[in-house]
């Protein structure tokens, strides 16, 4: 594993398509991370949301830290992110359970977890509780060349989880729509 | 094409993996249709969030008329998808530009696009501006069983676009946290 610096206008290559992510989360005094798909960009500068809520327990160390890593699972990665997903940090250790290592983030204390195609190191700017979303921004991007290769797996909302197949350039058709550093 | 009545539970199908979409709208006076992957789900009941604003010529008939028609395209689609998002319907009609067909949809004024895998008829909420953000319900889905075998479009956000590919079920993994009717 080898994580690496990226430009951060590339962190839509990462988000855009909709993949399965893990969020980890620092709450004071122990780390945390869970899985969801419900994570999106909302402009072209790092701006992220997140639909989740108190249901998670996750959230309570959004909510309360205001930080978290958004790191996209390898494509080897599909079965540790769906057990992750089954269990509550309330009740194990899920990185003692699934054997994840961490690796410290630059800025937010929630850690970077190994072995994934990128970590978004993201600050929370608004808990908007009533309607059950955060919105987050992108402060550090790093990528693991070697694994990011564009595969990644999308949750079908049913227990099955596609990966991404055949791909197209169609940059010729949208001409200035498309924003710098990507 | 033939879109049939599919219950409401199964709309995260659609939209849960993240897909390019195709959104379309009705302003009082004509319809208009663009293309957005900033879409997710945000709750199991139909509630969707969109990131958008005025720099989108749709959005003073989404946040006028309250509603529209959120459409996941076929397979075959992706170029039309993506020319449809180069131009504003400020300046054409995109629906003869694009030799696009419409039908009539049921809960709301904006039409459903012929030839998608399904088309997702909304409500909007909540109107988020400061923040760019819509909140959506879906109060109809309509699928078309032939072209909704589960390959969608995901746009890379730098002008690449990839197919869904190999699929993999993991329902055995996910016991209990499944929402009913997916």
């Amino acid at each position: 594993m080898s994580y690496r610096e990226t430009a951060l206008a590339k962190f839509l290559l990462f988000v855009e398509p909709g993949p399965l992510t893990l969020v980890t989360t620092f709450d004071g005094k122990k780390n945390n991370v869970m899985t969801i798909s419900w994570v999106m960009p909302m402009d072209f500068d790092g701006g992220l949301v997140m639909a989740t809520g108190p249901w998670n327990h996750s959230y309570e160390a959004l909510v309360k830290r205001k930080e978290c890593v958004v790191c996209i699972p390898a494509q080897d990665m599909l079965e540790t992110a769906v057990k992750i997903g089954d269990v509550s940090g309330a009740e194990c250790d899920k990185f003692a359970l699934f054997h994840l290592r961490t690796l410290p983030a630059k800025t937010v204390q929630a850690p970077l977890l190994a072995g994934c195609q990128a970590c978004l190191e993201c600050e929370v700017t608004d808990v908007l509780a009533r309607r059950g979303l955060l919105l987050l921004r992108v402060k550090r991007l790093v990528t693991d060349k070697s694994k990011a290769k564009g595969r990644l797996w999308h949750a079908r909302g049913d227990g099955t989880f596609t990966l991404d197949g055949a791909s197209r350039n169609l940059r010729r058709l949208m001409k200035d729509k498309l924003p710098p550093g990507v």
